[in-house]
């Protein structure tokens, strides 16, 4: 059986971590403060607001909710977003996604100045990153490197195979996973929907990193034996027994998948928390002026 | 014995149709220009600034050659930079690489405008670029891309494995390729100098690209049965026969891939050519204000 990874333990750690650094920053008479701006009435979207709102409170982090309504222009939200940028008391922004139709969230995420872009979506920030000079790390990717350090799990030389190549884990993920780096130099597959035959490739790997958005995509016989799961789908299914009438999984079947495993996040409680603890250490490194390392790619 | 496929020819055919869309703007009013900046007097920068010159002589693109002496300051390359940035009659820019010691080439390349960065060496072109919607592709990896279309060879579905990680070739190719497109759609391994047992990959791939700059990476006993091989390494021997005392070849032996593979391209005459036609192109896309096309990424 799986040794199971306690993400909420790990994002734990990291904000204690964030807490301590927030504590310094103090002294210095900076106090980190990310905005973050809603627009319209999306359920999920509130609670996602609320927890890093309270997330950010936990660690010392000021956070302020920008709330525009359902009917918000894009002239509207743009000119608020360029006012955050201006604001030197105001070190990262977002802007939650997604935004209410008629709404052009690219343009809204690329209007973020880069040194306040926490999220790591602006063209600029993705092509540091990708070119191994990140100035943030895009949170769950960086979550998910996260979990594997803090497990003991080597990353150097090992056969890892994303499943996904969305903007916002997979793609990062292969870029940060190849870089000439402690936390690199693995050797990485990346599969998605129009891949043939899924399990040949995830059955060789050392690593399988679940990141399609849907649930059942890893099963147990699709796994080498002892390989390390990492589970990022969070999907809704229904389930008359649960009192909202649904409950959350991953894309990875669970069950089958820990008798195979050596390792293996569950969801909710593995990446998920991670993500929010990565968005809280990119808020501290906006608020102590942003720079890039200066490691790069290679051969 | 793998077909041989002619890079050069393909360039040619390129070439015609980057000369006819030069004709269509120049009726409209419109010469396309590239400027190339060179610093020094390095030999093999020299051939290539040449090189790039008379291409854009034969299409019709009016191509300009900054020649700054070896003890040029980086203040003084970056105003040069900035007065062809704001300069409305030239559409593209490029800086020689490599520059003298003590200048700054990433700086350098920073601060060309995006919308004349035809190299596609700039974080934002590169972030768009690996988003899904690039303004410029990068002129090598475009003309692997371009090869394997032109020679009828699919890539959607397609097992194909990159050797080599760099931020010129490798990397922005496997972006590309896993993107979600008729020219993407492939499950793309990404090997470097730390992937244990090279050839495990290789061996599987339906399609090799060499992009390792080591001259024998890849020989004939690694590759699968019918693959497609493309070798983008170009490398200097030494070569007593030869008049230079040096002959180039690729990453790949060729000797032993041609008796395995289907398809080869060869060094001299495979992908450097086509290198240069994607450049030309790009030029072109420059001088008609570039803008991003709609597609992205995705599952």
């Amino acid at each position: 059986m799986a040794y199971i990874i306690d993400g909420k333990k790990l994002a734990a750690e990291i904000k204690q971590e964030v807490a301590q650094e927030v504590q310094g920053l103090m002294g210095k008479g900076i106090e980190p403060h990310l905005a973050v701006i809603i627009v319209g009435s999306d359920p999920a979207s509130q609670v996602y607001v609320r927890n890093k709102h309270k997330a950010c409170q936990e660690v010392g982090v000021r956070s302020s909710i920008i709330e525009l309504s359902e009917n918000t222009t894009q002239s509207v939200l743009l000119a608020r977003i360029e006012e955050l940028n201006t604001d030197k008391a105001v070190h990262g922004i977002l802007v939650q996604s997604p935004l209410p139709k008629g709404l052009d969230e690219q343009e809204a995420f690329q209007s973020i100045s880069p040194l306040k872009d926490v999220d790591c979506f602006h063209p600029e920030n993705v092509g540091l990153l990708t070119q191994g000079r990140p100035r943030f790390l895009p949170c769950t990717p960086a979550g998910v490197v996260e979990i594997l350090v803090r497990t003991g799990i080597e990353i150097p030389g090992k056969y890892i195979v994303i499943v996904g190549r969305s903007n916002i884990v997979g793609r990062p993920l292969a870029n940060m996973l190849t870089q000439k780096s402690d936390r690199g130099n693995a050797t990485v597959t990346i599969c998605h929907t129009r891949t043939r035959g899924l399990s040949y490739y995830t059955k060789q790997a050392d690593i399988v990193i679940a990141a399609a958005g849907s649930p059942g995509t890893i099963i147990g016989e699709m796994l080498n034996n002892n390989c390390v799961v990492v589970d990022v789908g969070v999907n809704r299914v229904e389930d008359p027994a649960a009192k909202s009438g649904f409950r959350l999984v991953g894309d990875v079947d669970f069950e089958s998948a820990e008798l195979v495993a050596s390792h293996i996040t569950p969801v909710p409680g593995g990446v998920g928390p991670m993500t929010i603890a990565m968005l809280l250490r990119n808020c501290v490194k906006a608020a102590t002026s942003p720079v890039s390392p200066p490691w790069q790619g290679g051969d």
